[in-house]
């Protein structure tokens, strides 16, 4: 396996100061699931009255414990909740050993901190194919429930890293009807990133008092616009799992249509999946692109991904070359509508081609010059109708190539 | 512009000898469009009676030679024909200036060789974007015509080369009622390599004597199993042309159902796409794909694509990591029908995984020395259906982003 030694350049300064939620407490210990020396396992333990909402991979080989999380998230429960992470191992694609592991460490949970299997939420991340050890896991139990405490989130960030190489963690606090309420999220992700959704575990933890169904809807239609809008290499893991988590402790009772609250967690879940682009393997540069004019959303989301997961235009942006041609080519081959001589490119402000040729006022060193920025827009209009769609990405680079020729993930 | 200065490991030792073909004669010089010291412009001359069939890019953003050999393709002639073909500038995304080039060099190729303009075919291929310098085509038409020779086939390859590390050419003879018929062709293309079609430009020549509909439906049908089945990196060009002539000098007469013709000219394709394949940017491994059991040839193709284009699998492969998880990664995104406890992975005849787990005969060491090979298959069972389908692709390594990071293509 490859030492990834090196923190993104792309990486915040530090892990954010993140509020305490009331209603959840976090452990992180080292269960040598995969690696030695380093926290491995997290457990978020959540009051009664929780509401639990969740958003996971669409792969047709996805994990047991998305399944199970899966079959577990639709309920309604007065009781507590948990969830239980591993770093170092998928626990997919391991047959009938997946199912049982899973039964193994949700059946340990429940025992141990008293609630019910249905209210035992896991995850799995790391080597796909590999049974789960999942006695490590069980046998640390005691041990995290002995440390569970309300400020321990970042400890949990960092326990469920595999080739991250930064902890990711967001928040906002938000006043409704004079009383604040407050959103914490962390996740984790830097490889096998793509829609549907990206390669990611990602938990958010509000103390809003919000009904299940309410929050599922606020969760998956903003993940559409958050997590399904990032890209790092078009691949998509078996094991994606979005979980909210809303304790209600603060009293403040919100709804789907409260736009305060709903802005906050849209900002929670885009500044998340924003770090898990900026962590994307190898990025050096974090990339936007905002497709304007097109004839419908879907042929936006079309164009938008078809430029963000082409690696002649991240190879290209790796490289800091304006060129221009390649977005020309991705948008060809996207499958969406285009018209050649309708269709505009400019490179931030900068407009670098209109009319079906580069554009007359364009100087090829001002492109030059705006590629060396470490924040790259790409915006497009299709000039065609009024859909518009942005998604996000990293330029593809010999760190991607070295990280993924050599770790076994 | 990054120099390539080694030659694809994956290349065959030396450019084939290839038959001439009677009725078509070849030239090439050195026309300056953008390389210094190289061949860089090819004409290729064909006798009265000659017919023509084509296949050309699904790109939205096809360039303005594509869009005028599409016009002619379907119109039949007594008259001979005309290729040009330039490297250095695909003279796409160039405007109206993009036509006025296409229409100043057929227009002189037309006169220059006494053909009426609708049966001269241009290609242009390189850098997009910038506006072909088509009088230096267009002074070199007299030189050209005074140096057309019957077995100048192998500087014709040479001239259409731009990141290609090597010429690429195959033939076939096959005896048909006592008789020989030939086919030779040429090949260019190693990035921006995916179906609809791959980053080419391909020109078959055969003596055999055969109607326009016919060759056509010939040629439609095999490259969706030779061409339409290469991917090197799912980038699409706006410049994909093939075209075949049959001069039918021969004398022999075939039509689409003769299986010997059809035979050779479908290894000839696949030979010319295995080629480009081979001389995939940065490629140290040649890997096919068998994609069977699926439950419908489109969803067999999904799969087979999902793999092959898998950054995740191509660095795997790259770094002879015998990581069949990332091909169940890859079968789980493909968005095509799988049962993740029904398929089977092999790597070339060793059983990795089956009934949703790794095989309890396969040992990691047997497919860590079979990744060390140079040619790799990776074959598939979905164990759902009928439908099979085969790809090939190459390994994505640092010599793809070195090439791509600064070459302005």
């Amino acid at each position: 396996m490859a030492e990834i030694t090196t923190v993104s350049p792309l990486a915040p300064e530090h892990f954010p100061e993140l509020p305490l939620i009331e209603g959840v407490k976090f452990a992180a210990v080292e269960a040598g699931i995969k690696y030695a020396g380093r926290k491995d396992v997290m457990l978020a333990e959540l009051v009664p009255g929780t509401t639990m909402a969740g958003v996971f991979t669409k792969s047709a080989t996805r994990s047991a414990a998305v399944l199970d999380c899966q079959d577990k998230i639709g309920q309604d429960s007065d009781a507590g909740a948990a969830i239980l992470v591993n770093a170092g191992n998928a626990n997919a694609f391991t047959g009938k050993n997946g199912v049982s592991s899973v039964k193994a460490v949700t059946e340990a949970v429940s025992a141990c901190v008293g609630l019910p299997e249905a209210r035992v939420f896991t995850s799995s991340t790391g080597v796909i194919g590999e049974p789960l050890p999942h006695d490590r896991i069980t046998g640390k139990l005691e041990e995290l429930k002995g440390k569970l405490s309300a400020n321990a989130i970042g400890d949990a960030a960092e326990a469920i890293r595999t080739t991250d190489t930064f902890a990711k963690g967001a928040m906002r606090s938000v006043s409704i009807g004079g009383q604040t309420v407050k959103i914490a999220g962390i996740a984790k992700g830097s490889g096998m990133i793509a829609p549907d959704m990206a390669t990611m575990l990602v938990y958010i933890f509000t103390d809003a008092k919000i009904a299940r169904a309410d929050l599922q809807e606020l969760v998956s239609s903003l993940n559409e616009v958050t997590f399904n809008a990032i890209t790092v290499d078009s691949d998509t893991s078996t094991s994606d799992t979005l979980l909210m988590a809303a304790t209600g402790a603060s009293g403040v009772a919100v709804d789907r249509d409260e736009t305060a609250f709903k802005g906050a967690l849209h900002e929670v879940m885009r500044e998340l999946a924003h770090l898990v682009v900026r962590d994307g393997e190898g990025a050096t540069k974090f990339v936007e692109i905002n497709i304007s004019g097109a004839a419908s959303a879907e042929d936006a989301r079309a164009h938008a991904m078809a430029i963000a997961n082409s690696p002649l235009v991240k190879t290209a942006i790796a490289g800091e070359d304006p060129n221009w041609g390649r977005i020309v080519m991705a948008i060809g081959k996207s499958g969406a509508r285009a018209d050649r001589d309708l269709l505009s490119i400019r490179f931030g402000d900068t407009l670098v081609a209109e009319n079906g040729w580069v554009a007359p006022s364009y100087k090829e060193e001002d492109g030059a010059t705006y590629m060396q920025g470490q924040e790259i827009a790409i915006n497009v209009d299709l000039g065609l109708g009024t859909a518009t769609d942005t998604v996000w990405t990293c330029d593809l680079t010999h760190g991607y190539i070295t990280i993924n020729a050599d770790y076994r993930s």
